[in-house]
């Protein structure tokens, strides 16, 4: 592509003809406004006007996808053109800035009402982002050293509950997930900071746990503490977590923003594990908000090293089919490179492994099972063993049902969670 | 209310029972997970689990807001029930901090399946909060106090062609405005810190022209400089603004994020202007996303002391009375006081002003015009005259028609601008 141009890619809906509608969102988010005013000539529309690159017409439908759109004067019975359409912002507006990116590709157009339908679906960027923001900088490899897991998924918890233990029933947790093996375990999200048991004290107790462990195992789990906070609070956070000795922090994208997480790249010592969440707002919407594809562009490129992706037949509204494709989009390359760990949670136990790898053909992943492993018959220990098992039957080429005749802790798995 | 307590009322839909999805929310939010698991005991549940407040039923639908919800097994013909449910959230799970909040009560909640509609309607946040964040520094009195407007709104502005003017043509046009006398100047949203006409440029050619102005005129324009950028450049372009004169800055609210605001906040000398550009994508669709009434009081919270609401009439998506409602939610106290001045725009001109201040009833808002001020048939300053014109028929009870018979500026706006 050129360097000189940003491209973005939308679906649109309109009652008005698509490239009118293109024209418009051209105009409002480069040169133009509702009226002609001076100033707006020939030579600066052509220099920092944003172009229509291509249209595609889709089927046009009778009605409106969201309300507020006009209608075009004299229309008795509208038809709302549906399409896609990429538009080239110059980059001299923009420079290599993810938020005023933001504001120019995702910006009011949202809410321009010759539009009953509007979603940002793909981004190609100039190489001046990746020079300003370089992306992961642990990524897939760098996880998987410090984590210590080759050749298959890293597997991973959420201690559960969410939020409400004690130090001491915490660390109970964590030393029997650390004792068992476990790769990988997380905070959940809506575990931060909580007044009732700040982060600080957490990172102690659960520190004490896991090094305790790798002591008497050779193996050192790793801890994603939901370090999400405000500005000054995340390098806090994040010198706690590296002080004690762990090896991952977590964040909430969308709470602190892709801003918030692009100043933690510049600091951090650790991977930085991307939550989603807050993603359904932005994307349930079929005509509204933004793709994943172009999402977890913006998020790898400001420096997440992992990112959640769901994994298959979770307990969310998004089906398989738009899994599988966030999972290969965070493991195809941005920039010849920049891939990260898609993080695989909701619902998952051993027996989703096999059509996982089916689907996906990479072991490139963290594969987080929360009642999967620590409601399992057998415990945590069986749970993780059941998990571990199942991927050797994905990556053998073995149904779980086959591989569970000489594998207990699958069998069991089987039993508790298969529907 | 409660102080150990955080309120969430929400818009649901649901093909369960509104009892159900409610308990399921609070659930997925607080202490729950899939799958019943060992620790998430009664005690933890009362200590830690969000509850149910209130529920109040709505006309059910037959057909379903989003797609992805989950269906009830053995129900043939679904049926999609709305309501407005308030949920308690402890407020220990979550403490002081803007991005835990948003993860509890607008995280994951959006994916489940057990909806087919989910908007966050309004918070009610503990004393906690205002403890730690403050909210805006400067507020609507300090605003007038440095732009020397009282008793009438802000007449304000923005530099069109949005983009693309060359620091001439950009120093022109400021003159020209500063000498009209218009009391508020901002970029545009799209105008951050473009590499051909960085920030740092801008800066210098404005304020010499607004200095100078301001020596021969007596009046300084207040000029809101758009500083969005990444964290660290936040604070060098607030510097960069404030040790030029300059006497507000402005943001791209959801490009920094509200822990972007709040850190800004923490040493900006100047007022906040907050552009909510992207906030359509989650607002827009009915069912989806955020309502204005809950995402104002997190921007002011966070720090802003002007808030963009759209203007009557505007080019956008949104009605009049949702504008109105807007207006009003800024101008309402929030923990006793907070209010922030609403920045009205898109298509405005004189004529919207007598309408406005009949639903609003106050003059406390910062009106801007783009082509309603700069594309006035005769010129810029005439547009700056018909603008306060509008605001002193409306004061005076007079319709714009009668007001304009004795003034000729308002009458040519209304010549050029009235449909």
């Amino acid at each position: 592509m050129k360097q000189d141009q940003i491209l973005a890619t939308y679906f649109i809906e309109t009652p008005y003809p698509l490239e009118h509608a293109a024209q418009v969102l051209a105009g409002e988010q480069s040169t133009g406004t509702f009226v002609k005013v001076p100033g707006e000539t020939d030579e600066l529309k052509e220099k920092h006007g944003a172009k229509i690159i291509e249209i595609k017409p889709m089927e046009s439908v009778p009605t409106p996808s969201l309300p507020g759109a006009h209608l075009p004067k004299g229309i008795a019975q509208p038809v709302f053109n549906r399409g896609e359409i990429t538009v080239a912002f110059p980059y001299h507006n923009v420079g290599p800035s993810i938020p005023n990116l933001l504001a120019t590709v995702a910006g009011n157009l949202y809410e321009l009402r010759e539009f009953s339908g509007l979603k940002l679906l793909d981004l190609q960027l100039p190489q001046g982002f990746m020079e300003k923001y370089q992306g992961p900088k642990f990524g897939i490899e760098g996880t998987r050293q410090l984590a210590s897991v080759f050749g298959r998924p890293i597997i991973g918890t959420i201690v559960k509950p969410n939020i409400g233990l004690t130090p001491t029933e915490l660390k109970t947790i964590v030393r029997e997930l650390a004792m068992a093996g476990v790769d990988f375990i997380k905070d959940d999200e809506v575990n931060g900071n909580p007044p009732y048991f700040p982060l600080q004290e957490r990172v102690k107790a659960v520190m004490q746990e896991i090094e305790r462990a790798a002591d008497q195992t050779g193996k050192k789990a790793m801890y994603a503490f939901n370090i999400t906070g405000d500005i000054d609070e995340l390098r806090r956070n994040h010198d706690l977590v590296a002080q004690a000795g762990g090896t991952c922090v977590m964040v909430s994208i969308n709470s602190i923003g892709l801003a918030g997480v692009a100043h933690l790249r510049t600091y951090s010592d650790l991977p930085i594990h991307g939550h989603r969440n807050q993603w359904g707002a932005m994307t349930r919407c079929p005509a509204l908000g933004m793709e994943f594809t172009a999402y977890q562009k913006l998020c790898r490129l400001a420096g997440v090293d992992h990112l959640h992706t769901n994994g298959l037949h979770n307990k969310f509204f998004e089906s398989n089919e738009s899994v599988v494709q966030s999972i290969k989009d965070c493991l195809s390359p941005l920039f010849g490179g920049m891939e990260v760990m898609p993080v695989l949670s909701s619902a998952q136990w051993a027996g989703v492994a096999p059509e996982t790898y089916q689907q996906i053909n990479s072991t490139d992943v963290i594969h987080i099972a929360g009642g999967g492993i620590m409601a399992h018959p057998d415990g945590i220990s069986a749970g993780v063993k059941s998990m571990i098992q199942g991927w050797e039957a994905a990556l053998q080429g073995k149904t779980v049902d086959d591989y569970a005749q000489t594998h207990p802790e699958l069998q069991k798995a089987i039993e508790k969670f298969a529907k």
